[in-house]
C-alpha cells in the first residue's frame, strides 16, 4: 500500500519496469534521508559520524553472507560465477582485504576501536533487526526477489558521489585515505547492478513477478532508510540511545 | 557487551538466575521507555495512540506464529500441550476470538479501519524488522533461548497495571470496552511466565546456557524497546514518518 503497490498491474515492458525501479530509487533511496543531508552539510558531530560507521559496519559485514545465500539458491553456474565476484569484493582474498576491511579502516580512522566495531555488540538493535531482515529476505523470498533487492546499487554511485566530496570538504578529520572503501565501490556497483538489472528484466515475465521485483526494491530501500532513522533517533539532538548501545560519551 | 553480558560467568543458582532475569526486566523492559511515560502522562496525541496500536498489531499477530514455532521444536507432548494454550489465547476458537481480535478492537476503537490494521501495510518498516527478528530468533536459536525470550511476560502485568488506568484517566476517547485485551492478559501472562521460568530454571544447567537465557531476555527487551523508539522517531514532535508508513494527516 504505497505509490508503487500497483505499478505492474497491467504488465510493464522491460523499459517500463526499469523506469519504475528508477522511480523507486528517486523516491525512496536513502540519499533522500535527513541524516544524509546532515552529513553532506557538515552538520554531523564526530560522535554521530562514529555511530554511523559503527552501525553501518553490521550492514557491510552481512553483505557477503546474503550474496552467498543468493549463490546457494541458484542452479546456474554462470550466474553463480558472476555473483561470486560480490563475495570476493567484500571479503577479499583472506577475509580482510576487501570491502569489509576498508569499511573497518573508515571506522578506525574515525577513532573507533577495530575489535569493538567487529564485535558488532554496540550497534543499535534496530540496525541488527534491519540487517537481519535483509538476510532473511534473501533466504526466504524467491531468487528473483533476492536479486531485485540488490538493485539499490543502481543508485549507490549517486550517493557516493554526494557523500565523499562532502565528507572531505566539511569534516577536517576525514581524509582521503580512510575513505578508500568508496574508491572501489562505484565501478563494482555498476558492474553488479547492470547484471542484476538484466537478470530481473529477463526473469520478471509476468505482472506478478514484476510487482514482486518492485516490492523487493521498496523493501530494500526501507532497510537502508530504517538504519538512518535509528541513527537519527538515537544520536540526534535529544539523544535517545537505547540501553546497551554505543555511547560516545562513554567511549 | 552490556551490564548483563557476564552475569552467569561463574554459574548461578536457580534463585540467582531468576534474580538476574528480574534485573534485566527492571533495567530494560519497555515500561522504562519515554514513549510509555508519555502515554501514562496523557501526553500522546490521538494520532500517536493510533500509530502505537497499528504498529503493535504486527507484534500481536506474530505471537501465535512464534509460539507455534516453539511447539514445533519441542519433542515433549506435555510441553507442547502447555505451550499450545498461548496459541489458543491469541487466536481463539476461530482465529478471531482471542487476543489478536481484542487488539484489533482496541485499534478500531481508536478510529482505525480494521482491514487497514490487519493488512499491516502501513506499519513502520522498523516494526516489521523487529517483529521479524523475534520470529527468526524463535526459529533459529535453541529451544531454551526461544522459551527464555518469552520471559518479558514476567513484567507485563506491571506495564498493564500502569497503562490501563492511565489510558482511562488521561484520554477521554479511551473506554474500558476497547481495552478488553488487557483484562485477560495478566492472568494468562502469569500462568505462562511461571511455566517458562520453571522450564528455564530446569534446563539452563551450565553457565553458558544461563548466559544464553539472560541474553535471550535482553534481546527480547531490545525488540520491544526498538518498537517504541521507531514510534517516537516517526510520530514524535518533529515527525519523521518514513515513506509509505501510516500518516495520520492522510488517514
Amino acid at each position: 500500500m504505497n505509490e508503487f503497490s500497483d505499478a505492474a498491474r497491467d504488465g510493464l515492458s522491460p523499459a517500463g519496469l526499469e523506469a519504475v525501479l528508477r522511480e523507486v530509487g528517486a523516491a525512496r533511496y536513502h540519499n533522500r534521508h535527513p541524516f544524509h543531508h546532515q552529513m553532506m552539510s557538515g552538520a554531523l558531530t564526530k560522535a554521530q559520524m562514529q555511530a554511523w560507521a559503527l552501525n553501518r559496519y553490521c550492514y557491510q559485514s552481512v553483505i557477503p553472507r546474503k550474496d552467498a545465500m543468493i549463490i546457494a539458491r541458484s542452479e546456474n553456474p554462470e550466474f553463480r560465477a558472476e555473483w561470486r565476484k560480490r563475495v570476493e569484493d567484500h571479503d577479499g582474498s583472506d577475509g580482510w582485504s576487501g570491502g569489509i576491511a576498508r569499511w573497518l579502516k573508515l571506522a578506525t580512522g574515525l577513532g573507533l576501536d577495530a575489535d569493538l566495531v567487529k564485535s558488532e555488540k554496540l550497534a543499535l538493535p534496530a540496525t541488527r533487526f534491519a540487517v537481519g531482515a535483509y538476510l532473511s529476505f534473501c533466504t526466504n523470498r524467491t531468487l528473483l526477489e533476492a536479486v531485485a533487492s540488490s538493485l539499490t546499487e543502481l543508485f549507490s554511485p549517486v550517493i557516493i558521489g554526494e557523500r565523499v566530496p562532502a565528507m572531505l570538504a566539511k569534516y577536517d578529520y576525514v581524509t582521503k585515505d580512510i575513505l578508500a572503501y568508496f574508491d572501489k565501490r562505484p565501478a563494482q556497483a555498476s558492474r553488479d547492478s547492470d547484471f542484476a538489472l538484466a537478470y530481473v528484466m529477463k526473469h520478471a515475465g509476468t505482472p506478478e513477478k514484476q510487482q514482486a521485483v518492485i516490492d523487493a526494491l521498496v523493501f530494500k530501500c526501507d532497510v537502508l532508510w530504517a538504519m538512518l532513522d535509528a541513527l537519527a533517533h538515537a544520536y540526534g539532538e535529544k539523544g535517545n540511545i537505547p540501553p546497551g548501545a554505543f555511547d560516545p560519551e562513554a567511549a
